[in-house]
C-alpha cells in the first residue's frame, strides 16, 4: 500500500495562516477512500451494493501547523475491526514530521440496518483483517 | 419578504483574514433556499416531488471585503423568469454598504430532464413572476 | 450562558443526504466562538492581543445523523483546564436527541510561544473555572 | 503550460451525488494557483513582496454534472489584462466534455491599495501578456 499525498490548498487555510483543524477530517476521508480503492473496495463499489458506510467516531490530535503549499503524506492502518465496526488510525507527515495523528470509526449500513461485516462483506474483512 | 442575514464564520476566512470569495457563492444559496421558504417552496417540498433544481450559472462582483463575524444581509430578488429557468440577483450588503453583487440562474430536472416550469409548477410560477 | 443554535446548510450535507461528518467540527467552533463572545472574551479579542488558540486536539462521536434544515442545539461547557491548555465539551441535539457529543483542546500561544493561562489572560482563566 | 487536475471528492458532492456548484469556484483558484507556479510566480511570491490577490469578480456557467471521483482537467488562459486588473479564463472537461466554463477577475494590492501591475510587477506583466 503507498501512502496517500494532499497538498494544501490555498481555501483550506485560515486567519491564522494555517491549514484549517477542521480539513484534517477531510484529508483522513480522501485518505481513506484511497485506502479503499487499493483494496478495491472503492466508496463507489460498496455504494453500488446498496451499502453506506458513516462515520461513528473521529479523532485528530494536531502536532505542528501545517499551510497552504505544504505535502502532507497519509498512512493508514486498519486499527481495529470487529463484528459491526472497524477502526482506521492516520498518521500524517509533513517533511517527514509528524503534523497530525488522526482516528476514525466506521460501520455499514444496509437499509438502515447495521451490517455484519464479516458475513455481508467477507471479502473486505479479509482483506481488512491482514 | 425578509432579507438574509449570514454572520461570517472562523472557518470561512482565509490567509488574507477576509472571508473567502467562494463562501459568497454559498451564502447566496442559503439565502435562495430562505427566500423559497418564505415562499412556500422549500427545497424539502420541491424534492418531495422528486424534482432537483441544479445551477446553471453564477456570477459574484465582490465590492468590498468582509471578515470574521461581520453580518451580511442578502436581499433576494428575481430578476429573470424564461420557460426553462429562472434568475436570482443578489444584493449583499454590510453595515448598510453592498460588499458583494450576486447573479444565479436556475431550471428544474425531473427524470433527468428539465421541467416547464409554469406547466410542472405552475403555484410557483405565479409566484415568482410577482 | 445560552445554547448555540446551527442549521443545517444545504452545502453541509453529502452524497449520503446528510450532514458530512467533518462539519461537525466546524458548528463546534461556532459554538466555542460564541461561548467566548459570551463570556466576554471573544477570537477578535484575544487576537488583538496578540494572542492565537489554536486547537490541539478534536474528537466526534456521532450518534445520530442530522440533514438539511436540521437545527443543532450546541450545550458548551468548560471540562477541564490546566496551566497551558483548556477544553471544552460539546453535546449536541437535534430536536431534543443528542446527534453528536464532540470535545477539543485548546492552547494559547503569543509569539509562537504557549502561554501560563492564569498569568497572562487571568480574567479569562476565572471565568473558565466556574 | 500543462493543465490542472483535480479529483472530485467525497465531501465536495451534495445531496444530489453531483459536486456542489460552489466547489467550482475553489478548483479555479487551485488551477490558477498552479498556472501562476508555472509562471513562476506562485502566491507565496507574490505574498512575500507584501502584495495580495483578491478576486474583483468570478462567474461558471455549468454545463454538465461530475461526481465523486471524477478527473476535471482545466486549462487556463488569461483572457484579458489591464493597467489595474487581469482577467483568468478556464475551460474545466471531464473525460473531454466541458463541464464546466469559469472566468475570474483579479488585480494586486500593495498596503490597501491596487497597484499598476506592468511597473510594480513588470516581469509578471510581461508573462500575462503573452
Amino acid at each position: 500500500m503507498h501512502t496517500y499525498q494532499h497538498e494544501v490548498r490555498y481555501y483550506e487555510c485560515d486567519r491564522m495562516g494555517i491549514t484549517h483543524h477542521s480539513n484534517y477530517v477531510r484529508i483522513m476521508e480522501e485518505a481513506r477512500v484511497d485506502f479503499l480503492d487499493q483494496l478495491g473496495f472503492g466508496f463507489d463499489r460498496i455504494e453500488a451494493e446498496g451499502i453506506v458506510s458513516p462515520v461513528i467516531s473521529v479523532s485528530c490530535n494536531y502536532k505542528h501547523p501545517t499551510t497552504f503549499k505544504d505535502l502532507i503524506d497519509i498512512e493508514v492502518v486498519i486499527s481495529n475491526i470487529q463484528d459491526l465496526k472497524f477502526e482506521f488510525t492516520y498518521t500524517m507527515r509533513c517533511a517527514g514530521k509528524v503534523v497530525c495523528l488522526g482516528q476514525s470509526t466506521h460501520c455499514f449500513m444496509e437499509n438502515g440496518r447495521p451490517v455484519v461485516i464479516a458475513k455481508r462483506l467477507p471479502e473486505l474483512y479479509r482483506l481488512l483483517k491482514e
